[in-house]
């Protein structure tokens, strides 16, 4: 295994080209956000935009739009109903599927529209409980499509069908069954997030404890989207996404651990991914 | 009685552990915000994650959800209507009941859902004064869970049955009385805050008439469902709140006292929970 | 005639007292808000908490109620309709009537509800034009309540039948016929904003074409009304609110009088009511 | 052709006058917003009050009014459906049309209906599309009225019915294609925005390809309105709009090129319009 290290951004990051247009720097498109769960979409959403992508678009409960928008007015957010799903999915050249998607049977649905084509995905949150009960939905997730799934020890558990506690006490071997079982890039939150695409895997020696509150979970998923969405590798995409999510954890560290939100790690994400600059 | 010291934090606040998960910190359910009387909950809600708690949920009235969510997405937001109250109990290991809650029908039954357990539990505000006129919700309120209530002293002159002048004219018997009458710890707001446990008594040094503003008290109540969620004892997490709240009054004041909104208390509480940083 | 003095809010605005209760520093109702123009009383409402009312609470649209509670969540905002309003002018003690008012009947049995009661009043912008157009509205206005007048050019012709060029061609005649139409205070906005009360006469030297945008006066009738619910007189409310806005559209305009916005003046209000600080 | 200069707005901005009044600082009226895709007129309608309209006022899908208003109490926000359209143009002295309008029946519409006049116009976006695929709206368009058009690339390619390809091997042509078929003033964006108006060619050697993500051309279309309304000629109105865009999306790209957002532009628009300050 190997340590990811604070240089990987100057490496595989680089400078825009002089005559960009907005979709060459990638179209994101991010699901999730039911009733009473949408802060983590937005989360997501607003991670990825402040990570590069060129363009974000939003899939949430209907009733979200408004004060999303007014609050991220550059990104777009469009109702799980009113939305041309279609139309969407043709737009985008990557998903983060899940941040707030619940369990309901439309998150169902939306997930298997989602899930059924080629595009690079980050699988999150809910969408990892539903494929973990749902061998359908697992079925129809195309293996050849670039994935990094993120779960958190309680969600590995459940997909490995064990307990948080067996995934804790050996989460090495915890995030190599996950990357058998679904392929592509696994990564295993928690203290020392591992990383594992069947031959490499990689460990993050950054972070902090403070990191332990809600919604942090949905920025590292909006971040490595951002990723896939500007044309890196899963795995890179996973490198530099748990990288600079740990890193922007502690700067924001810095006024204290205690109290620490997910939103005190916005600040920051855009320097992180202008290593040069 | 003893005054609270501004070294209290450093003696009781602990760092955060290296293996943190974010349920080690706390799952604080806030209940309130009727319509009309949002904000209440929302400045409980935002006091309790800037001070700790590692997941905020809150119970409000349907219509503020997106807005409130777009504001802070860290923080869930649900409907008293569209919420599964019993899953959102389920989950949560403190409670803060009454900010903004209004005293309607729907208020009854929602607080006499949330009483009936041994969870911590803050009450505050409209739930202490149907406390004061139904008996039957006081009986309900089970006398082993630990239990702050946090009466102004309008509140706590309706909770004894006398005058708000009789009870500013002798605040330390009042205090006294409250916690015979409901048990655990009372805390009688206003210039100089008393905390009493039926034991030790203690007053507040600190704070400035400034904080004589709308929606101080709802601070208050969430930074002290905070410190129970974090599993802090009710005295003590009395006295944190109590303390850190009017030093963050004090800090707040030095741009005036004169137009010092609740609000203006937020930036700097997590500076004081984190008295080593 | 006297020009207002940048020391004015030395000699008038006492510091807080020690043993404050929100009451204490007053509660002002503002009403106003209608479909479509509810930016008016958000702005007039945020600039009465920042100048020192304890307790801020507003009448609008009942679609603005989430959106703006989430945005200043220690400021009431209830809806025209869903509102208790006898209830609400029951525990204000002074009011601001009309910024974004509109006027619709609705807008016109609000104004008529809300006028005829001895409390201090700000009549500002359509609740002007609704007075100016009729006659039995004027006959309902209190003649003993302390009253404020808010007109711009435009509005003051209106209520004085003659031409905006008029009323600008002969500022001092216009704002003395103001008075004696109204009695109170009345306010004539403009360059070189004039307050005339039937006795003295006062002239303000402070402010800059850059404040001629939309929303400016909202700000004013906000201000002056939280120095009514704080206890001053009409014409020291008057002359301290007209003084204390141009002093902070001057401290904005350092940045550039060209794009200046209202709400640019909100960052330096509370600055200016506390001058000893 | 000529180089824009970083000089134009100290020679063609000229100070506020000492006795103005908000409507000498023009009132833009805008128009798009459409459900799902609100955010574009929210950029526009906050760039234009930041760079010097005295009023802005925007027609917008219903359901975001409320939101948005909270965000920016200053601007007008009224829906498409609830306001009264003839009487908003009546104020208006400007227009901007098409921010995220999008192209359903509701639009073709809402668009038709605005153009129809003698105001000087900003047709930007889906209002574009519209006019390419819609040969009646091109009619009704009156040509008498100064005009400012302002494709991408993509955009310019379905007006000219060739490929985007074509437009982006021969931006000079292009523009002047562009002018040709609708008169006033063709803005051609992208790297080197070309500006010509049937005579005079401008390009700008401002701006950087960080630029490249969502917003940025609402931006641009609520700058350019916002001189029109201040009452610059359309070549004027499209020079300094096109100059001050570029200029402040320099100033935003010292924190970095990638992860740079539309947003991150506004805080620099003042202090551009004001060259002498």
């Amino acid at each position: 295994g190997h340590l990811l290290d604070s240089q990987l951004p100057k490496s595989l990051i680089q400078p825009r080209h002089g005559n960009s247009y907005k979709n060459h720097h990638g179209h994101l498109l991010l699901a999730g956000g039911s009733q009473n769960m949408g802060g983590a979409i937005l989360l997501a959403a607003t991670a990825a935009a402040k990570t590069g992508a060129g363009l974000v678009s939003s899939l949430v409960n209907d009733n979200y739009c408004p004060a999303f928008t007014a609050a991220h007015p550059g990104i777009m957010f469009a109702g799980w109903k009113s939305a041309d799903l279609q139309l969407m999915l043709n737009k985008a050249n990557a998903l983060v599927i899940g941040p707030g998607m619940g369990q309901s049977s439309q998150a169902q649905q939306l997930v298997s529209a989602l899930i059924d084509n080629d595009l690079p995905k980050v699988i999150d949150a809910d969408a990892l409980n539903l494929l973990a009960s749902q061998a359908a939905l697992t079925d129809k997730l195309q293996k050849n499509a670039p994935l990094v799934i993120t779960p958190h020890p309680g969600e590995a558990a459940r997909l490995l069908n064990i307990s948080t506690i067996e995934v804790q006490s050996d989460r090495l071997s915890a995030v190599k069954l996950l990357q058998q079982k679904f392929g592509g890039v696994a990564v295993l939150k928690g203290a020392g997030s591992l990383i594992y695409d069947g031959q490499q895997l990689w460990c993050c020696p950054f972070g902090n404890p403070g990191m332990a509150v809600a919604g942090m979970g949905d920025l590292l998923a909006g971040i490595i989207g951002s990723f896939l969405a500007q044309g890196h590798s899963a795995l890179n995409s996973a490198c530099l996404g748990v990288l600079i999510h740990a890193q922007a954890g502690d700067i924001a560290a810095d006024a204290g651990q205690i109290g620490l939100q997910a939103v005190d790690l916005l600040p920051s994400l855009r320097g992180l991914v202008n290593p040069t600059c």
